[in-house]
């Protein structure tokens, strides 16, 4: 790990821009990501109207040069990267992309109705952001607990939209268009409104037995978050005692063993106790 | 499983729509499972005011198509049943009827103010798509412990409405028809769209009282949703673990091993492996 | 339990009226509860207003029936019980008495503002349904999860009851009279509507820093939910391990050893091994 | 513990104020904190007009009367404390001196725009209720389970925060200006009132594609709540179970005894008894 005396450029600018574990690698990391946290932050105050009018000009320069930043990033991992296409390709490489496009694209199309769309492609740079989870290691335990228990979800939500469905066929019926629920959708609109007790307020049930349904709806809401919240938890806490015990049996390689066990129960050989 | 030389058509056709163990029969399944989806969507769509001016015609055309599909399955299940009587008294048997019935319904009445009820028992089709769950098996843990927790959750959800009942009371006498509290069941609406923190809006305490005892319903609300998560939560991690492994050790009797245990570790002697 | 051959009309009237283990108890308990949930009913029903108008009188006839059947019911039980102060004081006694009381003192009292009081104090009635729970033994096992964790969520209330008060002082001068939050008590009233999530919208902020505010606080609201069911699933699972291993020892007579103790850990007999 | 003859004026008064060992220094504590509910309660009710314009007067002797109650305690803190510096740059030394500064900055500045700020200050002494956490020593187990799963819940804030800027930016193109989401931060403000289930209706999406993202970001938040509830769940599962017994057995050093066990249920040796 400390005898690299020769390495070309490109070997070096890799080890800066894509690892880690050096010190340039690290600052680079960081000075990235505070660009990127800049960039949108500037993005997100720029659709308040009084700064729009008053900085706007500045805001459109700082945005110039976050791009030009982010397009030499983008060109740099091109260049040194080991498989380039592979990168390019990638979800990283994509999004790299996405978020430096737009600001090209408008003045290639400098028409006023463009503006909008330009602006949603713009902001997909939050996907940057995203970059900061790389950072982040803990977030295994919670994924593994979720992948696991991502079937019994699944199923959990499937059961959900029947009953989403049903429900909204019902009120459609009942209250009928002219208490707000003009159509399907917006009747389906309505009981995820409510069955996640959300509860704008925007539709509401105007009939005495739409009420009831409506109470019936959120009563239903009400009780069966309990059931993936239960799902999850089971799962985590399973996590947590898998994780627990990473003895190592010396014989077999064994590992999780219970906390209490004293041989390894694979081939039965002494565990050590260290705690 | 392979000899099965000659069958009558009535086998075959049994085989192909009520089994789901061979090719044939997968696909008609699935099929039938795009039939349901594409006429359930069919129905949403067709209550949307601009598509149902638009394509009502293209829509009645297809609605028949499905219907006569359906009319189709129905009577070829009938034919090929083992016990045809049987299956027209089961679940999915009154809803196959029930999801044909209605447009034909539609014909030998053909009154005006039919159309909303005959619209009502159409979107009785959508039960259909519970068919689909007979494709899941992945329920069992979960409905197994709903079925244990469920004498648990019947007393909460007995306790929770006598708190309704009272605090409906209450907010009655203290904000009165004035504030939009015109009647009990009103009162017992608001309470439940409260105590579920659903909060519409469209009735809400006005005076410095109803607002304390509103206060008190949602932190009431708040508070005991944690008690069906935690009934659910322990039940189940239980399932889970009695799942876990139902090994006995044939040695000493211990229950309880880790799932990929090959020894008992409590005796040393080898466990059977079946899964 | 079987040679109780002379009795007196008052130990027979005990026995039925205050025992459920015969089955004249059990009728007259079970008849009781139709009447009370009846009586209940006729006052929701009458609140509607287009009932009371059309049935008023014939409910107002009922109404005295149900009051004549429970009076009779509490002399009873005063007459033939064998500690009639002791019961005319307990929770059952003083619910019994009230819910009869305002049908007499609107007698007395014929005045007409005297109704609103009479009608607040018939809905005591409602509590008479609370000894409904007399028939019902499985809250034990919640009652005593809720009893153990008493003290964690009593202090949990604390630390948000300190929270809303907090938050409640900042959105009072953020905000301030001009955008709803007119007094502390009112303000109290908005962050408990928004940290348990309800959300009426009776009062929104209106100034970018009061949304600002607001936001902390529902994701505020939204986390510590997670508080309290942590508590609660915690004890309930315990309770429920408790629960599972009723073997009792023959020697100490004592119970709830853990599943896989073979030796009574108070004495040291041997345990029995049933499962 | 007894044998304290001759002591200083400071020592007594140090035992006093900061000690809650003795009789004394318990009634010291118990009358402050009176003191600090009363003038918190007065702060409180002075924000109602009613009362403020008919009682404004005596509430403004009686704040003195408390300013002058904490000023002295103050002091005294000040003089008795072993460390004076330390404690008045403590989190608490720090609150003590804001809750008596606003009343007199309202002598010194006497402007009448000042009025509001002084008022905010005033607030701050809701902070000395904090205190009162000092005398409940259960939250250790509480507080412990959050520390612990701290990362893990901050690393799910974060995920969530993306989740929530990434819909408001589609929101923000979807519904536009017309709809009430008139800028960035107005429309993470809604997304973050529907993503925690607390749903205003102040802002309302009313595009039919806006209400289908709604929908989504109602059952992400919905989903989601059961995941910072697992993780804590599992954690206080976990200090239950590392609290339940920490007692180690002499002989076999087997841990994880029942707290109520007298003799170790793996060797019979008996176990030591400190609770």
């Amino acid at each position: 790990m400390d005898d690299i005396p020769q390495e070309t450029l490109k070997l070096k600018l890799r080890q800066i821009i894509f690892g880690t574990d050096t010190k340039a690698g690290r600052y680079f990391d960081i000075s990235l990501i505070v660009c990127i946290v800049l960039s949108v932050a500037l993005v997100f105050v720029d659709t308040i109207d009084s700064i729009h009018s008053r900085y706007g000009e500045w805001i459109r320069i700082a945005e110039w040069c976050f791009t030009g930043i982010f397009t030499i990033e983008y060109l740099l991992r091109l260049y040194c990267s080991a498989l380039p296409v592979q990168y390019a390709r990638s979800f990283y490489g994509v999004v790299d992309l996405l978020s430096i496009l737009p600001s090209y694209l408008a003045l290639i199309f400098p028409g006023a109705n463009f503006t909008l769309v330009i602006r949603v492609l713009r902001l997909f740079r939050i996907f940057r952001v995203l970059k900061l989870l790389r950072y982040l290691s803990e977030g295994n335990l919670l994924l593994r607990a979720m992948i696991q228990s991502s079937r019994k979800v699944f199923l959990f939500f499937f059961s959900v939209s029947l009953i989403v469905m049903v429900l909204s066929a019902i009120m459609y019926v009942v209250e009928g268009p002219e208490h707000g629920f003009t159509s399907m959708p917006k009747s389906i609109y309505w009981t995820i409104v409510t069955i996640t007790t959300v509860g704008y307020g925007d539709i509401t049930p105007q009939t005495t037995l739409g009420q009831g349904i409506a109470a019936l709806t959120m009563l239903i809401g009400y009780s069966i978050i309990a059931i993936p919240t239960g799902i999850l938890t089971s799962e985590i806490s399973q996590e947590m005692v898998r994780k627990k015990d990473l003895r190592r049996c010396s014989n077999c390689l064994k590992m999780g063993h219970e906390v209490s066990a004293l041989y390894c129960d694979k081939c039965g050989s002494e565990l050590e106790t260290d705690l």
